[in-house]
């Protein structure tokens, strides 16, 4: 009798920080994705769809001071003794698949992959542990004819998507040109890394802080509003000029651009290298038809700067929204992405260039609702309501001619005592049309057509008389049924 | 000094049972889900993407005895001490979800869903501890209407991806029919658990053991090859007859079957419940059109009639397929499901009924291979040669003349000193172009186009004489290069 104890109930709850997706908010992203895939297919690139799992040591994610895996991952371990995770990002395991598959891949490789990765991190508003990523990158070659590549792949995604050419812009810049300003600023040094992170922190944060903050950080350090006190890379005044002056560069064309970069970088190897390198991206680009209206060299882009090695790109929109405080702002970044160049080295010690951009889909998705590229939830299906329900044969053969003519339908297979619940239903549904056949209407031949969205504007809109003129519910014979619903449908 | 010691390199390598997918292995699976989900969508079917992660306690595979979940699902601890696992199906994420979302989801609920589950089991040969399902289920509904539609949609599926009418059938069987047969047998009583579960075994091994063999099983018990015996239900010779007559109950015609059946359960309150059950599907599938040549009621569909509740529904393809070892053998199942009314009993302790099926995903690719409804591989993208490496922004350009068109093509990134390695780049990526424009070409305003499908169809079969006669290299201006790879893609 010890055993009687009844378990309780579980609860029926989605874990923290993850989610459910319904409907239009599932097959919307489908429709997204499929587009993407369908460009980046025409411009060479294979799909891969690596597994979910990996072992913890190809992740790189394992800590050897500790016994398990560190926070970032979703962890376990095998009776082996192994720990696997769940992959948190699609470049990891890019390394793994392209280190263990090398031989049989093509050289240089382009993939795209897409698919949800997980982060165990604290979850927040907005901020999920599982979410989408979408991206595309070429293995193999040092070729900024792959750089460039990608640029203007970005550019026609972001147009079969939905996004109007002038509603967005790419731009590129490169880490190389920022290592020849740090070495012109004096800190080029094996001793001066420490300065050096500061910078890279601090041109990270101006969109945040402004120029006046980043040059205060830049210089003796910087007070924020707390009061904290942040040190700053004690540049002088000189110093300080070169690498503000590298964040606003930009100048009305791609080659003044340019002519202004090397004049920063000038008796820096490096950063020479750098703006040769943006040179070529642009005549590559130029080449291709792609031009300042939708790519341009822009040094101001200083995210990824401190991640990548090379050119760094990133996807912005440029319509504006409203933000929470229904003040207007520019939407903002969807993608980004650059050059690194070692990919697979910890797997195989070769050093493997590689550049890639990663989209950020539920912002892209997000940017497309805002902007009614995708159209307002569509209609929900016809429902053929039950009347009668010894007559169900006769509900299924009409969902059927309708399903049969490709139009989306249901028949109520709910209780249908309650008439007013299938209507009720129809609404949940946001049915357009709602199909009434009972025995009177089966006996005449004819069916009942109710025009829920016409009968819900006359609702909202209409005076009583108008109503009066305006049924909303129409007698057809049976055999009409299909045009009546099609005429309807096609509004 | 201590930390000099060099970490060993990670293995570059898929946890076992695991497994990565390649170009036309994920576009191929992703164009069959598109179309299965277009069908469903058609029957008014909602998506539902879930989170692949949940909590141990919504699974239900949390053992209280043990101090970690068992064996069948990845899963791990979170550092508030609740366990978090993988979902190793789409049922029991939709219990959940559906326990959770009640008030806000239609009822009934229709709702489909694809995506990868997880099994913590040992891989083989073949198995996967990471696959794809796709469901359809629908919930909140005890119609037999439901189980009705979901046959007849399976039949849409199955055509809309390419299984031509004729080459699949789609079998109904019943669990109470069988139940009501045990009840003839004498086998309905508390006290008779153990032998109705040596009968359902039986039965579903009938594939495996044919007839004699499962009869032995409803006797005194059967030996097998090895001398191991198993015990039998211990039925008379006329209780085995009606348990066997059953599985082989199918008549030419439906209302023949039906009858057969309702003689085999006469008596069985359960039993003639469920062939009246039988019989409403068949009339309501008659009445949209699915005839017996797409869904049949058969009774010897054993598979799930253990863990249903009402009808149990199975597609097969009736094609032959070469087995191991060349035999024809027809192809099999590619679908199931069938009527479980605990859905969410668990969570809220209401019974709400359920009926639903599940695609083998990959074995329906498969079977679209196998038998050439997947064209085969497609070609790869045109490869435009870089002979002058100076000269990218011209390749650029001509690469992007082609992707403009429509045409997958890329210009190739590696290091284009040897000319051999960017035609053998050609061939891994199954390109049937190379286009090639060195500086005596752009001298003279041409390009050379290989028709390198051509190419290896002369190589492998002509005659010297005939090489000569049927050029693959074909000498074009330039601005007709678009015109001329357009017409050798068009065959």
């Amino acid at each position: 009798m010890a055993k009687t104890k009844k378990t309780p109930r579980p609860k029926a709850q989605t874990p923290k920080g993850f989610a459910d997706y319904f409907g239009s908010d599932v097959t919307e992203r489908a429709a997204m994705l499929a587009r993407i895939a369908e460009v980046y297919h025409r411009y060479g690139f294979d799909a891969l769809e690596s597994s979910a799992v990996e072992t913890v040591e190809a992740l790189g994610k394992f800590l050897p001071d500790v016994d398990r895996p560190n926070e970032g991952v979703f962890a376990w371990q095998e009776e082996d003794g192994d720990w696997l995770a769940l992959r948190y990002d699609m470049t990891a395991p890019l390394a793994r698949v392209y280190a263990q598959h090398r031989n049989d891949l093509p050289s240089p490789y382009r993939r795209y992959t897409m698919g949800p990765v997980w982060r165990n991190e604290k979850p927040g508003p907005g901020r999920f542990r599982q979410f989408y990523q979408c991206d595309a990158d070429t293995v193999g070659t040092a070729s900024m004819a792959a750089d460039a590549e990608i640029c203007a792949m970005l550019a026609d995604t972001l147009e079969a998507v939905g996004i109007a050419r002038g509603d967005y812009v790419i731009r590129i810049n490169n880490r190389k040109v920022l290592n020849g300003v740090m070495e012109v600023a004096g800190l080029a040094g094996e001793d001066k890394g420490a300065e050096r992170g500061i910078v890279l922190r601090a041109i990270d944060k101006l969109d945040r802080l402004g120029s006046d903050g980043v040059r205060a950080l830049l210089g003796a350090g910087r007070k924020d509003e707390s009061g904290d006190f942040t040190d700053g890379a004690g540049l002088g005044e000189a110093q300080a000029d070169v690498v503000m002056g590298f964040m606003d560069a930009k100048r009305d064309t791609g080659a003044q651009t340019v002519a202004r970069l090397r004049e920063l970088v000038s008796g820096s190897d490096v950063g020479e290298a750098g703006v040769g390198e943006l040179e070529e991206i642009a005549a590559l680009l130029d080449a291709a038809g792609y031009g300042p209206d939708r790519i341009v060299i822009d040094p101001s882009v200083v995210r990824g700067l401190g991640y990548y090695t090379g050119p760094v790109y990133e996807a912005e929109l440029t319509f504006e929204i409203k933000d929470e405080k229904g003040r207007p702002r520019n939407f903002g970044s969807v993608a980004g992405g650059g050059r690194y160049d070692d990919l697979v080295k910890r797997f195989t010690g070769q050093e493997v260039p590689a550049t890639g951009v990663s989209i950020g889909v539920d912002r892209l998705l997000a940017a497309l609702r805002a902007t009614g590229r995708i159209e307002a939830q569509t209609h929900g299906p016809v429902v053929v309501t039950v009347m009668d329900r010894e007559r169900m044969a006769d509900y299924q053969a009409m969902v059927a001619e309708l399903r049969q003519a490709g139009i989306r339908a249901e028949v109520y297979l709910g209780n249908p005592k309650n008439f007013g619940n299938q209507l009720k239903y129809a609404d949940k549904r946001n049915s357009p049309i709602a199909i009434i056949e009972g025995g009177d209407e089966k006996e005449r031949g004819v069916v009942q057509i109710k025009d829920l969205i016409l009968g819900a504007k006359i609702a909202e809109t209409a005076t009583h008389e108008e109503w009066k003129d305006r049924p909303s519910q129409f007698e057809v014979p049976r055999a009409e049924m299909l045009a009546k619903v099609r005429e309807i449908l096609a509004g």
